[in-house]
C-alpha cells in the first residue's frame, strides 16, 4: 500500500469531513501528495480540527463540487480521486429535496464531467451508501439486491453511483463504487443526529445528556469503524480488478440498536438512555432490520473490517474526550 | 371507464406529445374535463396537430414542469393527473446530462412538491420507462428486476419514479408508476430517431428514404400501440389497488428489430432498408435483447395489450399518410 500511494497525486472531495479527513491522515502517513476539496456545507462534517495533524502536509481548496470551473482545476493531474463529498442527511433530503438533487445528482455530474473532460484516466473511488437499499427487499443485502430507498437522499446517492457506472461504461473512466454502511469513529460531526447517529450519541454521553432511543431499539444495525472504511477506500484505489465494480462495505455482525447504546455507555463509563416513541418524520423513512452481505468485498477486494466494536468505541471516546470543544458548539459542550 | 372519467377533472403533463395527446383524445371521448400542460421542449413530441380533433374540448396551458408557480396552479383542483412530461432522448441525456437531470430529477420534484403542497389527494399516474432496466440483469424482466440503466435518461427516470414512490409512502400521495416499453402509433414525432425509432422509420418510409439498421438487427424488441398504453393509463387511474404499485406495460411478444422493419415495409407497401455498422455513441448505450414480463399488469391491473402489430402499423400509416406535412419539416416531407 505504501509503495502504491507514496508520492501519488491524490484528490479527496469532502476532504475535511469524517471519511475524507481520516483518509487524508492515512494517505499522509503513506507519503501521498494530497489535495482536499471541501465546501464546508452547513451542518456537514467539515472541521479544521479533523486535519490538524496533517495541516502542513496537505493542500486544502475550499470549493463546491457543483463549481464546474473549480472542479476542472481540482481534478486535473490527479492520479487517484476519492469522491466523498455529498449531502448526507436523510431527513434534510425530505425537507429540502432540491438541495439534495442539486448536490447528489447535479453535483455528481459536474464532478464526472470535469473528470471526463480534464482527466478521464483518473482512478475514481466513489463513496456511495447502504441507504440506496433503503428498506431492503431481501436480507442479507448483497450488491444484487435492488435499490429501495425510503428517502430522497437514498435515491439520489443511487443516481450518483449509476452516473459513475455509466461514465465508466460509456467513457472508460476507471471507477469503483463503495456502498458504505453506518460509520463511527474520530472526526465525525457530533452536533446533530441527521447522520452518524452513533457519533452523535458519543457527543451526548460526553456532554452528559440523555440518549433517546426511538421505539424499542430492537432494529438490527451494523457499525463500521473509520479505519476499516479507510482500508476499503485505499484497497479499492489500488486494485485494477475493482474497476467497474460495486462493493458493500460494512460490518459482518449486527447489533440491536439498544444494545449498541448500552455498549457505548459501558465503554464510556458514563451516560444514560431512555425509550421514546418514534417521531413521525423519522418513522416514515425508517428502514427496519438491515444485515449486510460483504462477501464480494471480502473475496474480490480482499477487504474485511478488522476493528471490533469495543476497540473502535474506546478509540472514539479517547479522541472526543481530548477534542470535545472542537466538535460541540460552546453552548452544548 | 366512462362513468369514472365523465366530468372528471384531469390534468395531463406532456399533454401535446405522443402519449399525452392520444390520452387526451380518449378522455375527451369519455367526457372528462381536460387540461393539457406542455412546454414544447425542442426536439420533443408536442404538436398542435396531435390535438386538432379535440382542440375546443380541452384547455391548453403552455408551461414547464420545472415552473414551480405555474405547476401550483396546474395541479390545484385536479382529480386525476397523468404525469407524462419529461426529457425522453437516451442519446441527448448522454450529450447534455444536465438538461436531463434538470427535467427528470428536479422537474419531477417540482411537480411532486406542487402536488404535496396544493393537491395531495390527486390521483397520480406517472409515465416511467423500461429504460430504467437498461441492459437487464435478467430476462424476462419483471418489476422486481433491479435497475441497470445504460444511459443518464434511464437513471433519472428511475429517480423520478422513486421520488413518486417515496412521496406516496411518506406523504400519502396516491401514485401509480407505469414502466412503458417502446411505443408506436399516431401522434408521435417522426422527425428524428432520438426516441420512438419505429415512428421515425414510418416517417422515413413515407418520405421515400432508406431505413438504416445498425448491426444485424437481430436484437429482440417489443412494440406497443398507442391505444394499448392509453388503456393502461386509464385503468391505472381508476383502480385503488394500483395505488403505490409499479407495473411493466408493454407487449407480450418480441420481434427481431430487422423483422419489425420488414413488417413495416410490408404493411406500408413501400420502403427499403440496409444494414450499417453501429455508430459508437449508440453502441455504448445499446441494451441487447429485452423481453418484458407483464404478468403483474395482466393479473393485478387487468390490462393486456390488444392491438396486433399489423393492425397497429396499418392505423399508424393511415394517420401519417393523411397528416404527413404536419410531422415532417418541409425540407424532408
Amino acid at each position: 500500500m505504501e509503495s502504491f500511494y507514496k508520492n501519488r497525486n491524490v484528490l479527496i472531495t469532502g476532504g475535511l469531513g469524517f471519511l475524507g479527513s481520516n483518509l487524508a491522515l492515512r494517505l499522509a502517513a503513506l507519503g501521498a501528495e494530497i489535495t482536499l476539496v471541501d465546501t464546508f456545507l452547513p451542518g456537514h462534517g467539515a472541521n479544521w480540527r479533523n486535519i490538524q495533524e496533517v495541516r502542513d502536509r496537505v493542500s486544502v481548496n475550499i470549493c463546491d463540487i457543483r463549481d464546474e470551473h473549480a472542479m476542472a482545476r481540482m481534478v486535473a493531474g490527479k492520479q487517484t480521486i476519492f469522491h466523498i463529498a455529498g449531502q448526507t442527511s436523510h431527513t434534510d433530503s425530505m425537507v429540502d429535496p432540491f438541495l439534495d438533487i442539486d448536490i447528489n445528482c447535479r453535483g455528481n455530474m459536474v464532478f464526472l464531467e470535469a473528470v471526463r473532460k480534464h482527466n478521464p484516466a483518473a482512478r475514481i473511488v466513489y463513496a456511495s451508501t447502504r441507504a440506496i437499499y433503503g428498506a431492503p427487499v431481501s436480507v442479507p443485502v448483497t450488491e444484487s439486491v435492488r435499490p429501495n430507498a425510503t428517502d430522497i437522499y437514498g435515491v439520489n446517492k443511487y443516481a450518483g453511483e449509476a452516473y459513475h457506472m455509466i461514465y465508466h461504461r460509456a467513457h472508460g473512466i476507471p471507477v469503483t463504487v463503495l456502498r458504505c454502511s453506518n460509520g463511527y469513529g474520530p472526526r465525525a460531526q457530533i452536533e446533530h443526529p441527521k447522520f452518524g447517529i452513533l457519533n452523535w450519541f458519543v457527543g451526548l454521553v460526553l456532554s452528559a445528556q440523555k440518549i433517546r432511543i426511538f421505539g424499542d431499539g430492537a432494529q438490527l444495525r451494523d457499525y463500521t469503524y473509520a479505519d476499516d472504511f479507510i482500508n476499503a477506500f485505499l484497497m479499492a484505489g489500488i486494485k485494477d480488478s475493482a474497476i467497474g465494480q460495486i462493493y458493500n462495505i460494512g460490518a459482518t455482525s449486527q447489533i440491536k440498536f439498544v444494545d449498541m447504546v448500552k455498549k457505548l455507555i459501558e465503554i464510556a463509563g458514563q451516560g444514560e438512555y431512555e425509550l421514546v416513541p418514534w417521531p413521525p418524520e423519522y418513522k416514515k423513512i425508517e428502514v427496519g432490520d438491515f444485515a449486510y452481505d460483504i462477501t464480494k468485498a471480502q473475496t474480490e477486494l480482499g477487504w474485511s473490517p478488522s476493528t471490533d466494536f469495543e476497540t473502535g468505541l474506546s478509540k472514539t471516546f479517547d479522541y472526543y474526550r481530548e477534542n470535545l470543544q472542537h466538535y460541540l458548539p460552546a453552548d452544548i459542550a
